[in-house]
């Protein structure tokens, strides 16, 4: 009964090796994600229990897109196949003052025929005391937005713990939904919302500035129209350019406002997956320390996950401590 | 006034190394491909001056294949950007015993969405003498198979060769037409039949055998039913396994049958895009030599693609007259 | 109660690509093996429920070592952390008369310190109803072999059907106990003998030839001094050079021979774990068919193994029965 | 008639990957370069219609060489095939306080043997409303200057506005010929001079200081003795070390003074071809802003070009705009 | 006579591609390295006379490390073959505040068997003129330690100057040991002692701060207990994180004190060796300079080993010097 | 007195891995070779002592290419620096019927502007016994003819040994010299003509067939010609393909007439350097064993090269001995 649920599309994730465009090299690397998936692996790389529940390809994709997320010992006894292709996309990898380019073939994808039948979640969560979203998945279908939702109500009658990150990505939302109500609806389902000052004003149609005293006032808003909703975490990254950013945390949990210092990043790896590393973190963190533990936990495994090619955070509990204990000097361990 | 004019979708082939799975290594190679594509730009290596038309996706992906296409000296002046994503086809390579085995994502693809509207045939064949298409383009989509058939009416019009591959292949056709009225209805365009008995009985509904007397009986039929089809040209492979096959061809030009000897390919470095090769070499030949030397031609062009990786025969005119000429013990060219 | 249970050393395998000698490059690939794990993956990726019961580092290479053998759905529960460091074998792959070379760094591996309290083969096999065991193990340690035997006399107990692959290897059997006793004392508690003349002339002390009619006597006799033994299976290779092999089995059930005809591998990718496929095969064979048809299982499943890079074979259940059913002509699956 | 024409060596650039010297892997990459022809490619890939002249060998490195130019649509019309091999550079990559090195195999490279008679520059240029030369040309071979200043002479008469970067790089010039003397003689076909106060002194004689006085003075002075210069562009490089850089532009246009604000690039990933980058920056510019823009505009694609691998600058006019529009921060594109 | 002699083990450093785990690709490079080892290949690289003296394994790996060390020209007459498998470390690097990680596979191997009767020191040091020795021999076995004071014992009745490296290092010393009394004992035959405050206290048994006033004291202590010691000379390292350090060093001679500025490594490419470049440099420096200048070229050595990847400073003594004479910008050599 | 000495260019040579074309992939592999030096490197794989004599650049490419050398433990000592960059060629390997080719950049290079006061013979063959040379070193300048001539007058002198293998290339000798007289000169200083009916019908002018009978009277004929040559060795390739060859020798010295079997090399790694191979083999062979055994050894170290990749032929006299024992089928060596 202590299994973590994510529920969320796979998607294989092809790019050219260091900063080079596809035009440069007929040689590329794939590794899978997709932002609940992240989230899971990391979650199983601090030892935690985890399921992810997906629908992938019926092929040698899919075959390998399998044997991946068991690598990582996330339980794939829900993942579906589907008869169509697996999701994917195109990474080119900036540098400095040039951002990173990303492109989807994603619309027609396995994931994207899911459908609320598919999903037997009574079996799927029964062993589960919290489930994670994101604002990617209803932004993809309505089958999507309906599985989802379906199993956000069991988990809620289960007792689930629900984090929700509400991410609104103008990109998709390409099937008829309006985005504030979808996520407003989903949102009642949900205890911990993890999002900034965007994602508030996104879903309450407010004007909050980025001032802590206005964050505080945000989240106090967002609690009284989601009475479900427990803490309120912001992650605040600071770009100097692509390859250098800082990050922080700050958070309202109904009591107490808390921030954290800015982590420094001075040679980023690979920026994909960052939030999902903390999300991952603050879902652990919750899950073992106190409100400021997890923050701080949640902004040392985003800033870790910064030096990891891929979507996923190899990072374990242990790395993770020593930063937040003060560690960020990289002596070698031998 | 000379220009041989394709038709048909590019496709990202991303392959494993050598005999690998993806399973096995997250490196992988990408070429581009596509049946008439593949035709063009083996002509173009070959000092043919062609022009490929087609729909590719409006990101990096399709500048990427753009490119690709333009660094064979294939005019791109006929491509039309889409906002769907490039179609890509996953394979691994066989080897001995072991098939190849080939996932695609294609059938919501760039060139998916292609209606005739989308090319300008007037300007598309202005400067073409001949044009090649293939079983696959009208198998994809409703719209593909209305875009081929208003370019192949023009091309007649101008007076323009019309060579046709009738390949039918089973994993397509879900559009809802079928096969065999679709690809009788196109071949009412054609003068240069590429195809064997299989592809013959499947247009005529007959039953010929593989014997040489039946394929010329079969031929013979064929050009009663098609008066405009002036030759039928068929590749015959025997395969010992997926690393070693034989090649030969026979012809019936409506006068006299001809058969060549067997090519002898031991050992096999990418099969795929052989049978194109065959076809450029055809239509190569029969605008620069007789017809038994076009056939010769052909078949040394197509075994000599078995030798290259990818899709693409890299093969010269030069490269293929010394096969001909029986050069054939791969003695050192320094 | 369905799973079947390996038990054995996990090595890294590392080598350069192609046919590289490491002073060649200094780009290599790894891979993980070991024989018994070869058998385990094997029949997972025939569908099989399987367990693997070893002791690997405890550091970022043991972690690595269990996430590949994770991503084949082979169980890891029994996989105990060692303070020393994993077994590695260089390779370097010949082609031709040239010999491949294998060089061993395992002689204070993890699984060197293996002794029977670390194993609690009464969790570890309370699943299995089958057991493999290879002349490997025993000849590693003293405490490899203890272990081992502890095993073997819980899975009699149990009902666990056991095969032996009696292997002897001389490069191994340095700790002191005579082999051909060691073997002998273990094959009372096996069931399936996987193995040809010379490893019956290994532990009878006999000198029976390669002849049809030896193979039956030696056979008899086998299952005389050994009662348990109720089948004897014997893998021929027959090698034209490195590159080239042909492989057939012959089998004594106690009441009929049987016999293959021989499988044509005529460029072999890998030779290395092709005795594991063919091992794993006819587990999985006698498991799902007749005798006859799971020799039939076992070669083809062998034969295939060498036309996948790496210690593992990657066919399914689909690919070999293709070539039982005479499909070995390497014809594209798309 | 918008033809942008460079005339220039081609050269075979290859590296070890990373900062690897040659010394630690046979394994490098290769990329086509050449300063004039960076500038055409980077110009092409702002959309302009480019074409560039010059003599490669007739080998398949020649061919390489042509469908390298060909991928990104610079016409490969005007040029020619020589019995030379192709010039070669040798690049090993530093870092921080390790400087790159080049070693080059140029000397008797195809194109070393140009001469007047080998480029038809009427039809070369037919379409041509801008020409742009460098001082790497003129210091190779008589040959080269000559044909250059042919070219040179011939736009002038048709008008077209011609570029110069007359940089001089002291281990060229061998064949006997006095640089400033050559140099000085090609700027009077000259309309731009893209250069700062060192060439500037070394074609006047003079002794002119970096400051923003002096660069105005030492332009008014070019001015006067080579009427046809309109504007005098130069570009200014800080370097920290051989991984951080800034650059800034100032500008001379014979009626006001303007300069930029230095972009800093804080994690150079490829520093060759930066110079080139800026150039055709500022030809792009000029013909489609005004001066300031221009300025900005070939600043913001030298600095970009230090994000990418090889010669070439991959950026289009978006990318360069949004940095001009102070869009540094490197945000992620999907 | 004017070998310098190195002695210790020649370890086999596998380690994936750039910040890449082995989790993450199955594709890693090695190199060989072992402190010792690298110390005696930078001096070689600096042009100087050097000999090596290991035991390595009688396989093809053994055969590729003694290739390795020739290809720099250091002597490997002394290297003797032996049965047991070359040691092997892993790594995976690190990045910002990630840690480098390092696992060891080497406690028997190769080098692990060494006793005094197979190192005949009587010839390996007869040209020798300087011999360096580290605290990593001693720490590994009785062997190792016995060997090592045996050649000690010799170089200093034959006039050699010797430099110890008294690194600690608290994962070795395994056999039994005191590492205090041990290196204690190899100090008595030393004249230059290259370590800083915490390699002081350690063999003192002291409590010195790293304040400059407390390393002056600390050194003269060091030299009245051993009266060998001339020289004490001491590397400080700052690190911002895994990937920016700052370098410089100070010594005392006995007679005064002098301090280096910080030499600035604001990108790390790799930081393994570079302990041993500083030995190197200094070894090299004391040879050619005087005091000030070898430790300015010992800490510009150590500065440039960062930036190439692998165990061995490639740089030679023109490229050190030209650090040392101020040139760090890292300007292109062409 | 026991050195082999070879002198000749060193080349590095280019090549993309497998059987792609540079126009395929910009990753490509380098080696160094050159016939003499594969030579040289191979009798050092023999553990004989050798020295090779050569003008390589003094770059860091040179550096790359001593370093090469050094590796093998073939002596330096005697290889000159020069202003020239060193030559290179181009490799595409073909395979079945498609030729490799190869493209040189070489008129130019280090060895280019060899003379005779470059070379300190006296001292270069002081501990030579033995001396071999090349029909290609002749063939590039003059100053190349020269300076060989001046070694075989010393070598002749002093005594040594020596080999000839006088091909023919005829894409050489572009300097002036007749190849016929020139060959002829130099076999003067000969006594063992390692040449089929080719070369001596070209040194003879003569028009035998390769018919044994014939290569004996040829032989004789050679012998009277040239009293020096003791021995005439032939060696017979038979290709069925690029990918398949089979080898043989035959060999008249005088007294009799010998011939090998021809051995099998079914599946080719890499061609080039095997006749190097087979000349370093004879020269081994006939300072160890009979005339016959030479010739066995020669043909299984030709063999044996034909499945290393790259141009030197790692096999040891044990791997050599073993072929010439008949264990031909590359059963595995653990």
């Amino acid at each position: 009964m202590n299994q973590i649920i994510t529920f969320g599309e796979v998607l294989m994730r092809i790019s050219p090796r260091g900063n080079k465009k596809f035009m440069q090299s007929n040689i590329v690397e794939f590794y899978f994600g997709g932002t609940e998936l992240n989230v899971a692996i990391s979650i199983a790389n601090f030892g935690g229990n985890v399921k992810h529940i997906s629908l992938v390809s019926d092929d040698f994709i899919g075959d390998t897109a399998v044997s991946y997320i068991r690598k990582f010992g996330v339980s794939t006894s829900s993942v579906v196949r589907s008869k169509r292709p697996l999701g994917v996309y195109f990474l080119e990898v900036g540098a400095v003052m040039r951002p990173s380019q990303i492109s989807y073939n994603r619309s027609h994808s396995s994931f994207s025929e899911v459908l609320p039948a598919m999903v037997d979640w009574e079996k799927a969560i029964k062993k589960g005391n919290w489930m994670h979203w994101t604002g990617i998945t209803p932004a993809l279908t309505q089958g999507a937005y309906d599985t989802l939702k379906e199993g956000l109500i069991l988990a809620k009658e289960k007792g689930l713990t629900v984090s929700a990150d509400p991410t609104y990505r103008s990109g998709l939302w390409k099937y008829g939904k309006d985005p504030k109500e979808t996520l407003v609806d989903l949102l009642h389902y949900s205890n911990i919302f993890i999002g900034g000052i965007n994602e508030i004003n996104e879903v309450l149609g407010t004007d909050y500035s980025y001032a802590n005293e206005d964050f505080i006032k945000a989240s106090k808003q967002l609690m009284e129209t989601f009475p479900s909703i427990e803490k309120v975490v912001d992650k605040i990254r600071t770009a100097l350019n692509a390859s250098s950013h800082k990050i922080r945390a700050r958070m309202w949990n109904g009591k107490e406002f808390r921030e954290t210092n800015d982590l420094d990043i001075t040679h980023i790896v690979d920026r994909i997956g960052t939030g999902d590393a903390f999300a991952a973190g603050l879902i652990y963190g919750l899950q073992h320390y106190d409100d400021y533990k997890a923050m701080l936990f949640a902004c040392a495994a985003c800033a870790l996950k910064h030096t990891y090619e891929g979507d996923v955070n190899y990072s374990t509990v242990d790395d993770v401590v020593k930063i937040i204990e003060g560690n960020i000097s990289g002596r070698f361990v031998r």
